[in-house]
């Protein structure tokens, strides 16, 4: 997959460095602000593509076909080439990388006789999850999440799908290998996918969408527990930055993955002939698994709040410390300051200072009161 | 659009000054105080201008009249100026900026036959959005949000519609140029707006209104990242004040878009016949636009919960940087004054006084003591 | 109004000062504590006065009867005068302020045959707002809330009507002014209000009612926005007793307006003959203006929220400041006081001591010293 | 009552003293753990007694024989002293003082026919408020607050109720005269309750114990107040266990008061022949006074988070004041003892000590520094 | 049951040690991150084992057969010997204890016809509580907690039941004896167990799950209450890490018992030959008990948040007090030390220096001023 000119929304980990912080929060503004501005006062159904993929590269399309006994799989140039479709015992998947180029969106829409005011959706990456149910087809959108090991970073990548009663279109921001799992199990005849039609390919794609939340999570999780562990230690570092940049992955992958579950509930629950009861079934396991990473979710982010509280409780504690040396240190010696200060006067008359056991006696009388002071700060544990 | 004399709800900017800070404070009192109270005791139905509005000029009616072939517009000065509307393949648009004058509101209401709470309702700005079927018409009550850059300002503008079955009345406060989008499609003989009848023309308008909430919002997603950056820096300003207007605007942002998801799903629903099937397709994709103007905004309100608890980290963390100065400078200096001071005794009998080697010796013994206690503090972590 | 006796909630005002303060806080026993106890093991519908307000005078009885064309008003001093009603063309509102007369209450039960328990509800003025619907008659208990710009207090009252075939009943605590405009609408003969029967009658005091929750919430509106604005100057006093206030009145507006809310939405549904479908239409623009100070109320909680979180970090930032200077003008004195006191111990051989250039050269040492920490201070931002 | 021995939840009085902090605690751990361990690993149907009450006295069967003209009331020894019951007419309420008295109830169990697990239920006295329709006989189990003064304490109390054709059988963990009213009442012959059955009696119960309610509610309100009156003080006193203890009493409220609301509504819907419907209308009641019971909790639960929040800022307002003293002192003086440290060095060379004005002009020099020096902390308002 | 080599969430106890803390943290990481990433890829139904227990031993299958009349118990080694099953009058419980082992899991699957996504959910120990009813057989798959003495931990285990029409899978992950007191109850012949089937057996074996949250939930009250006393003295320990530490199991607590609700009332309504009304209404029993384990560990969060506060205001208290006893010595002594340093100073004219009675004078002066400062102090409380 080639990463380089993505920005997505980063989990910050807890070796921050300056320079890292920097290329987040370059990630940062695509992320909170949508750009939906530029279509404002455009009618409805424009097709403009809203997103933070810059259109580098033509958009792919791959074209598989199969049945329980062929496989046949392309790359084609332009949507003509896809026409006609082999029928119904034949499924064909058709997999647009590069939604950002609004032509070819055009043409496909035009194929497929898709309704613009979704292919609009399509086209704008911000879109929050949905299905929708129009002219026998089911049109689904979801966000899948990748980890880039290189920039510390998660990459939130739009997947569009499109159940016809023969096809499927799958339509992507880059492209990716994420789906290369199920190509090598359809490759390899396996006999329940290859005969699900596109249905049970749908619920495939889901599953490894929702499945790949996990992942993200997992890294989070990981991170959570650097951190707890680094709080742990003798001299917790600053995390402030590090959880603030945990929270809102989470505030994020929360807006992204909740509205998945209602999508996934409503294609369980849909009366529609695209989806047999079998995968309706299995529909099921994906729903709960978003269930799960909702409930993990929501459990991070209860942790992520408890590890706020301790780091906060453990400034005022270090400030308490610190601020216990400062009275400890000058409350034993201001008294002592003042009494050699005393013995420093000039007055011609101080009887002291002609004794000849002055001195001595000055030193005995300040030692004690320095041990009397600290046994004092002793008993209130302060030292 | 004539701006000079309104206020709003200002969006703070991060680089405010407090003569700024003054007019936005200026601009809360309007915002907060509701002055209904001049309504207390008139019997229901009572028309009286509710508004930050001053009524500085007289109401401006515009008559657009339209089919599918045929485009006109006008403006008129008095109501009976307007009838008799053309019949029904004809749609007539009646827009009046300036619900101010209540003269005209109440010629309005008497010949379309307008019911007076609601008439009411038009003229007090302060309204809550919603939207009621009485007497085969439609009414609906929403808030428009509009950006002003030269105070920084989100000016909010109550906007009302009526649909009938061949006419639709709009109401504004202020004359503006937010529908000129849509009249220029008119003009241009956008078919499918021009045969939508007064159904589809009051979705544009709705689907205006609320693509502005995305402007606003985007406006407010700049600050936000404007206040993140700057606490990433070295020394990060005071952004308290900067918060707590962005919270404000949230709030009142909030406590009008909240409303709005209501009134699209209340219409989306209804069944009537001045909304054609078509039209409620086209109002889902407003209703989900509305969802997520409120997803984005509760994920603003979130990640503004967390930008305050980072400042407010940030302000603890400083305090113990500040803490560690002094209590360093303090506990490295204190004893050695002490050593010094008890040299400056005027005792007859001190030896070390005498000493060739006394003042060698206790410079070398307070470097010594001063590394050791450096020693010690950066051990601690504190230098 | 009589307000001699009466205590309430007060709204704090922003320059509070501390004899009030004393007085807001004993009206807050009166509020805090229902003396319900005194009621503790007595059967149920036992008629005991529940309330802050002395029973000073005696019971007023007002009875006006009306109908289209008819007006009379007198007072009345024993029930019985009250009978018979006349018949239905003719409605008859009796209004008894001072509920405390336990002996007029059981009179007036007796004549018009209400239920003990709602007769025991009527005395009982911490009584949450309700509506029951009993034996042909409606039962409505709702609190209304007054200023008192003398003391600057919310003045809590319960209103309880009693809706009746021909008749209503309205019982106040205190005689009020709060109805007066209604009456003299009765009188001025408005033909909607004569010809509305018992059921508009009291639709018109609910709508007065629910209006005066808006004059309540313009009061706090106003001191939420003096405290917003003595925070915005430089020395924001001192507003946690202010803030305190304003939330308890909250607290207590948010208690007693939510269930109105219910109670109205439950009259406008109901299946009564007493309340004509006209009078629900109207019910509806309670009902809206009742969500709407619930909407406003809520706004403002939000607001106070913020403003205390604001408060606190200034208090915050302040300790930043003064911690500042102490660690500056410390940091600064500390090492050159250490200096000065090398060159007066009193050692015989301090060669320094004798240099004829030794004053002046501390002296230069010790300003550059200086210099070089203001600006290592400077540098930090801190001065 | 007979009240050694009892420990429950206490509500901490403002006059907080340490002894009986300690005793507090000691009631905590039995209101903190309940002790079901005990239970685990046996059958269910167990009849094993779970809470804090030791048994030192032996159950007392006390057994009250009523119709409209008859009354009878006796203690017994055994149960079957208890049978026959006098047919319907009659109704015979059966009280039993005493639930950690295993066999007693084992024999109660047997001679009503009472179901295993619900026994088990009433001999736990953790039990959650709950009601259950079976076999002809309602089981309700609700929690009565009872109030010891003399160790400022909440005590709670569990009451079980069992509803027959023609019986009431009541069980409560200690000897309480919390009913007596009702037994003078039917003494005294109260048409109502000596006609109504048990239905009516359970209804008289119950209302007690939620009438009981609002007493232990007044004791916690009348806390809140002096809380509050004591942080208006100059001086406020350290409230923080206080208010920690007041808010665990919330709680442990909440936790039993919130379900009961349950167990009457339920009652009030029950389609059961054993409350008649005359005694649904005064469940109405009580489930209104339930209603308001948690209303005023919750309220509690607002103003106690309020005047926590109260406190806090008082103590960070606190260390403001303490900071400020503490550098205007030092900052004061520490530049004016740095200046006499100047005149006290050694130098032999040092024109202005051989000054004759020196001395004076130094002073001059000092008072001027720190009177400039106070005029500045003045225009701060630090002083 | 053989503890070592397990790990899972650990109640942190308040002597907590730095080196049980270590443990603990390792403890954690195992319970944050499902490990789940390892199936991502693989098709549904592949039968992964995902869990913290080390496969050290192979899976021990037990098999009790039992009517009411004859009692069978034996270990099996291969799944084959399970088959044939005796007659619907026996009842048959297999236990398999350690799900790691693949092998043994997929038999059982194949014998017993178990769906696959089922059996995948038997193997991924990190599954949420769920219950399902699938071709005439129901799935249950619930968390048990057994507390560690020797760790002071809380160890999660999964445990799975397949309810038959005459035999009873149930799956653990480890060999325990939480079953032991059932199988007893078996072999000393309970006759309502022998001959309540299946679903008595099962609604046992949840009964057990269940009663086991409060022995857990009495672990962590115990752990309040620790440091609830701990508060209280004089001397308050850092309590960060064990509040962190509890919060943290509530939270995993919380997770896993919550579901458990639902499948409860999932079983107990649902419409199957499976379960007797019978043991429906044993299941409410259950029912009950999971709800009031929820309310308990409610009550634990509000009471373990409330701790938190006032651990933070014992902190801020105890900041206060430091700073007080910093500035009193500072303040007293600071004026004392410019004093003595006046009267050090080397001016050849200094009139006082010469004075007989200047040195007392100025001791008394000084005297008189810290006496004046303390009472200063004194009034205002800060000694």
């Amino acid at each position: 997959m080639d990463r380089d000119g993505r920005k997505g929304n980063c989990v910050s980990m807890t070796q921050g460095q300056k320079k890292r912080g920097k290329r987040r929060l370059w990630g940062l503004k695509k992320a909170i602000v949508p750009k939906r501005s530029q279509k404002i006062d455009l009618p409805p159904g424009s097709l403009v593509y809203v997103g933070s993929h810059q259109p580098t590269h033509k958009a792919v399309i791959t074209v598989i076909e199969y049945n329980g006994h062929i496989f046949d799989e392309r790359q084609v140039e332009r949507v003509e080439d896809l026409l006609p479709l082999k029928p119904e015992p034949f499924t064909t998947w058709i997999n647009i990388d590069g939604v950002h180029d609004e032509a070819i969106l055009a043409q496909v829409g035009e194929a497929f006789h898709l309704h613009p005011l979704l292919l609009e959706d399509i086209l704008n990456t911000d879109q929050r999850p949905k299905c929708e149910f129009m002219e026998n087809l089911i049109y689904i959108i979801v966000k899948m999440f990748d980890f880039d090991g290189t920039q510390q970073c998660l990459l939130p990548e739009q997947v569009s799908l499109v159940i016809g009663p023969n096809f499927l279109l799958s339509f992507e921001e880059e492209r990716g290998d994420e789906f290369d799992a199920i190509r090598e199990r359809l490759r390899t005849n396996s006999q329940r996918l290859r005969n699900g039609g596109p249905g049970y390919l749908a619920y495939s794609l889901l599953d490894t969408v929702v499945d790949r939340y996990f992942l993200s999570l997992e890294k989070i999780g990981q991170s959570l527990e650097d951190l707890e562990e680094s709080l742990m230690s003798d001299q917790p570092p600053n995390i402030l930055q590090d959880v603030h940049h945990i929270k809102r992955e989470l505030i994020f992958l929360r807006k992204y993955i909740w509205p998945v579950r209602e999508v996934i509930s409503t294609l369980q629950h849909a009366d529609t002939s695209l989806l047999t009861q079998q995968v309706q079934v299995y529909l099921r396991d994906v729903y709960e698994h978003t269930i799960q990473a909702m409930d993990t979710l929501e459990t991070y982010r209860d942790l992520l709040a408890g590890i706020q509280d301790l780091y906060l409780s453990v400034l005022s504690n270090r400030m308490n410390e610190i601020m216990k040396v400062l009275t400890v240190m000058s409350s034993v010696f201001i008294p002592l300051t003042f009494i050699v200060g005393v013995y420093g006067m000039n007055f011609e008359h101080m009887p002291e200072l002609h004794s000849h056991w002055g001195y001595p006696l000055v030193w005995v009388f300040m030692i004690l009161l320095a041990l009397w002071m600290l046994r004092y700060f002793k008993r209130k544990r302060w030292i």
